[in-house]
């Protein structure tokens, strides 16, 4: 690193749906860079980006590319993570991982920090940042797990295309127009962009995000049933999700049902716990229909909790309403947020 | 009844999503119409519909227009069905009521025919159509609960416009058009009419169907728990509801957990069950991406299921994936259905 306290930074996938927020994030928190350099695959290389009003002209990415690179920030697709991640770390970078390459290896820590930033001390050159939908609901649950002790979780999400990435975005935006022109609908991309099938998503719910895996849970599913064990060291919690893409750009929505251990707990204890938790805010008042909403945290690097209530049978019981942005808490803030909680605790 | 076997119909609230899917369906089912009389709200008298081909014109409804009426569907709004249902009944009709003015009434047979047909016969003049979240999901567990119990169901559901009338659908349409030209969005509308607060509904999900109760659950979520018990005379029935609105024109969709009383139970049991079920069909096939969508169960009487899967930790934990025309099978359908049910079993 030339400057003091000042980095190299390469963000690899710069042109992706996160990509763009990982410029835009490292851009308002200020982020310490001394050299920025941004990778892609040879399809977007040459392609030219603004950051702080400097024009950068994004590189294919190298072994090469890594060499005095503090901090590689990745988000270019499972494979391209496989492959270059480790020759980054040979050349001495820290990779963050934005992919599912690396999340459920055992070496490599699985990080949300308001959650088990600790974790980070461990690292071997990778971190990988998990799944948006795991984040938002870890964040949100971690401080009733602390307190309270966390049995079960049955989720069933409600999630934007923007997940998907730019493309799937683009389908949703001329779905709705064709909709609305009262048109043929054309689906190439959701679900699955690399799935068999496709199916029209404007105006439509599909209960498939990401393959499905052999025992009938889609892989999004399982991502949220392991990832959500390692990042909270609980491999007992008990864990269940469904997990469905809708007509939503920006914010993944999530109703959660948990029980806790302990016993007598009261709807105002869990509304004081997650508003006094890092990173997580309560907008909770049903006679104010206050509740947050997709549309309300798009943009916004909070979790919001909204409809905390007591289950009508279970004494232990607990539903809750987790709303976050998919593409800033749920990928590029908490990249960043890895980053900066790497370098105040020289964990480099 | 003038013509021998062929009824006197009222169709009060027949210019309403439901009223005019009513009118396709008493068409499409050739239901054995004597004479059929149009109803409405004075706002809406002097309307002219057309069913099968001749033009009706539609007359205020008073307690005098129930004279002669064998079967009146009513689905006009709560306040309309406690004024004028009591008076239809006065004057010897039938009332198959689709507001949530008589469900809870224990006088009143709540039916789904599939579930619980037989309860048609206590009827004292007065049949109430459930609510359409609750009918669909009724329906897909009632083979479930009769041939394996059932203990516990969780559902969060995903709920089109459609649901909350025209005037809700003409919202999405426009704030969908305002969003994508890049407009502000109006919200006049969701998610609740009458409440204090309205949001967008376009590219968004509104954790908000009907007005909150004072327990932290909104009426939809309790109308969901209470009518499932009445419906299934399963009073100890544990019933957990999360209820969201969403961009979707047509057709309820339902993440639903449950968990049966018998041990041992396979997900090819299940998709049996679901499967052999009237009115229920199945669509679940993982290896074919099979599964029901909003989109795909438009227009059709049935209700659709899949995405069947056990629970990764309970033995007899289930989730399913349950969708159905609200206007349809959760509206217009199910009471032309009982209509049916009475004629035939001559339980007028």
């Amino acid at each position: 690193m030339t400057q003091t306290n000042h980095y190299n930074i390469a963000v690899v996938g710069a042109t992706g749906a996160v990509g763009q927020k990982m410029l835009e994030t490292l851009e308002d928190r200020k982020f310490p860079i001394n050299e920025l350099k941004l990778l892609s695959s040879s399809r977007s290389a040459g392609t030219k980006m603004i950051f702080k009003g400097t024009e950068y002209t994004l590189e294919e990415a190298t072994p090469e590319s890594f060499e005095n690179i503090d901090i590689a920030l990745f988000s270019a697709g499972g494979s391209i993570s496989q492959k270059l991640a480790p020759e980054a770390v040979k050349r001495g970078a820290l990779v963050i991982d934005n992919t599912s390459a690396y999340r459920m290896d055992e070496k490599v820590p699985l990080v949300v920090p308001e959650v088990n930033e600790a974790d980070i001390k461990d690292h071997n050159g990778i971190i990988a940042n998990p799944n948006c939908s795991t984040i938002q609901m870890v964040a949100a649950l971690e401080p009733i797990r602390q307190k309270l002790g966390l049995s079960r979780v049955i989720v069933s999400t409600y999630q934007a295309v923007s997940g998907a990435g730019n493309e799937a975005a683009d389908e949703l935006r001329q779905q709705s127009q064709s909709f609305l022109n009262g048109e043929e609908l054309e689906a190439n991309i959701m679900p699955v962009g690399g799935d068999e099938k496709h199916y029209p998503i404007a105006f439509n719910a599909l209960p498939q995000i990401d393959k499905f895996q052999e025992n009938g849970y889609t892989f999004e599913e399982m991502k949220m049933i392991n990832e959500t064990k390692k990042i909270m060291h609980s491999p007992s919690l008990q864990v269940a999700a469904t997990c469905v893409r809708l007509p939503i750009f920006t914010s993944h929505a999530e109703s959660v049902y948990v029980e806790v251990d302990q016993a007598g707990v009261t709807v105002d204890q869990l509304k004081t716990l997650i508003g006094e938790a890092e990173g997580v805010l309560l907008e909770d008042d049903p006679t104010t229909q206050t509740y947050p909403t997709p549309l309300s945290a798009a943009g916004k690097r909070d979790v919001f909790v909204g409809r905390i209530r007591k289950d009508l049978d279970q004494e232990n019981g607990f539903h809750l309403w987790v709303v976050s942005d998919n593409l800033l808490k749920g990928a590029a803030w908490n990249s960043v947020q890895i980053a900066e909680r790497v370098i105040a605790n020289q964990w480099l």
